[in-house]
């Protein structure tokens, strides 16, 4: 009655093998791709579809954000060493390459499930235990640690949201495809990690063209003021050559934002407007325009204040020098009616969130009309790893 | 700083001012029906988009399942009485023909997340306590109650999902525009009812049209043997006009099942096909065919076994009878990653589920080889009311 389990699998193959067989799902990536059309969404450039999981950089980044998201936290328990952290990236690697591709894993017994691959991405990301495991602390990048404490704001931070040996961010226009993704690669990971939390997020599917960058809970428009992420601001978002083994990779920042939904409901439109700095049925800055229009921060209403409030959001948010910009890819949480239990996941990336991230978030703390009705409970830093080269797993280099 | 509170402005505005303004979001209802087209994915009938909410009948039965669905289970304070019960509803229709056509509701500071109206529809059912509460328990449909205990799968059920007063299923393409009115409509709510339970559930998004009925989290195609919702089996979903006052109204039984994963990774695909009595890949019976070819029953195998089993879901969930057919509209959860927190919201629409399903689900509780990796945490009946004439509320005719 019973089917080889997948650590019985791992256990009988060893690496030689499943790195053979992470080559032959590779080489079914053409089925993949006519397969992954099908779930694209109207209006979705062909790059941003599943595609080829191997090359110098992971998915999940550059890609139009899906609908569904979400991310699942893992430490590593003490019995388990270098030679299993190896294995474990080297079954996620073949997994994930399988799944994007829109095929069942190697012992996926409902590889129908699979077939649903709505532009499914998985984005593998480690913390400082993972290099602390492995031996290789000298490696890891300057920046991954937590990040400082903002005092003002962050009193209601909970462990719970903490960061971890290792984070897997899976998104998919479809949270059929995520449920069944998540559950296939918790159950790779059998033993070798233990799971700490999971945080869901959804946005407006991006089959919307005229709708634009992504509302919040708040109605807000989030996420307007973003790089380009078709190559000319690639040093915002990826590690560089001079990174090393690094190359490639990136710097995940996930805080988990509640959003008071009671406060915010009390609030009328001008102060909601003003706590932004922008209007929020088009999104434009208060100074005119249109979304992408630049605020004009020094214009003065008849009265001789700003037009834009010295607290609002944007202009607290705005990059005061070229190194302070990054990728936001923030999602929308609903978990419960408690008064926790609605926010955002805020998502960011970039080369290194100490140098470009963290300057912003001490602007916002210090002063953001914004947090009336939002607080933090959750902050985790983690390292994106590079892609994987053709036959190679994740973070091959760190086991050489 | 703030704005007139919903609650201010049911007091202030009274009935006969909030039934007018509810005319007007019926006159608006071009402008909705012209935003909801937009939602629309690819592929889907003209006729299961967002529509006119007045008519014979509530949306959300006879529609195509959207991807995202919510069941929001509400209790009547000790303190409402007749009257507020009525107002409850006066304000819930008017708001639910505005969020359905697309429209913010009378107070929504947020119009904005309601022009995402992806095929958004809003069901309003009732339990028994609302007719002890509105003083007319005689009017209550007869089956109005809840399903006899099963002995043998009961053992699980949780109080914690029982029955209610009164229950909102919100579905959607999108679970922004789920959890936006979702917000609403506890937010008009206010003191009149208080939120006992919510449970969500997803389902693949029906812009798949090659993937037929859905897939449960087992992989196993589910909904296959369901009644036409165009006309032909309209008396097995809905109540008749010799139900008097609930002509066009319907049943709604909720029944939180949760599907043992780590056991079903355990059994190889030919138990599991046994099991459900057709194969995986294409939903076909074992004895042959596609989805939709009947199976045969009586087929044996070369050893003179049946070659569907007697114990097959397929075979026991089978209606012996043409009454006992129901409309299954299912959704899969995935909440948490505790023991019970994946499975099925199994939800059935029928006219009389006393008559209808109970006798199926006795079988299954009796033998059903699903058992093994299955198991019923929560079970509640509702009653959903007719829908609402031209310029009336849901449920008048029992103020009148």
């Amino acid at each position: 009655m019973s089917a080889p389990s997948r650590r019985a699998v791992i256990g009988g193959a060893g690496l030689a093998g499943l790195s053979g067989l992470a080559l032959a799902g590779c080489g079914r990536s053409g089925e993949g791709d006519a397969k992954a059309a099908n779930g694209d969404p109207p209006g979705v450039a062909v790059t941003a579809r599943a595609r080829e999981f191997h090359g110098a950089r992971q998915h999940g980044i550059a890609d139009a954000p899906q609908a569904h998201a979400v991310w699942v936290a893992f430490s590593l328990p003490k019995a388990v060493r270098r030679d299993d952290v190896r294995r474990l990236l080297t079954v996620w690697s073949d997994d994930i390459a399988r799944l994007t591709a829109g095929s069942g894993t190697l012992t996926d017994q409902e590889p129908e499930l699979a077939e649903m691959v709505h532009r499914l991405t998985v984005t593998v990301a480690v913390g400082p235990g993972f290099f602390e495991r492995i031996g290789a602390s000298a490696k890891a990048p300057s920046w991954l640690k937590p990040l400082p404490r903002f005092d003002q704001i962050d009193g209601r931070l909970d462990d719970r949201w903490a960061g971890t040996d290792l984070c897997l961010q899976i998104a998919a226009e479809s949270a059929a495809t995520v449920s069944h993704t998540q559950r296939q690669l918790i159950t790779a990971a059998g033993r070798l990690a233990k799971v700490e939390w999971v945080q869901r997020g959804f946005r407006e599917p991006v089959a919307q063209p005229h709708w634009g960058s992504m509302r919040n809970l708040f109605g807000q428009k989030d996420g307007t003021v973003n790089p380009v992420v078709d190559g000319e601001d690639d040093a915002v978002i990826w590690a560089g050559d001079d990174a090393g083994w690094f190359a490639g990779g990136s710097a995940m920042v996930i805080r988990r934002i509640v959003m008071d939904m009671d406060s915010w409901d009390r609030a009328d439109r001008y102060s909601r407007e003003n706590a932004m700095g922008r209007r929020l049925d088009n999104g434009a800055p208060l100074t005119g325009g249109d979304e992408m229009t630049p605020p004009d921060l020094l214009a003065k209403d008849d009265l001789g204040f700003p037009v834009i409030d010295n607290g609002a959001h944007m202009r607290r948010a705005m990059p005061r020098a070229p190194h302070e910009r990054f990728l936001r890819r923030p999602y929308s949480y609903d978990d419960s009616t408690d008064p926790d239990g609605t926010g955002l996941v805020f998502v960011a990336f970039c080369a290194d969130p100490v140098r470009q991230f963290v300057p912003v978030q001490r602007r916002l703390a210090q002063a953001d009309l914004l947090n009336l009705w939002t607080y933090p409970i959750g902050s985790a830093v983690y390292a994106v790893l590079p892609g994987a080269a053709d036959g190679e797993y994740l973070g091959q280099s760190l086991f050489a």
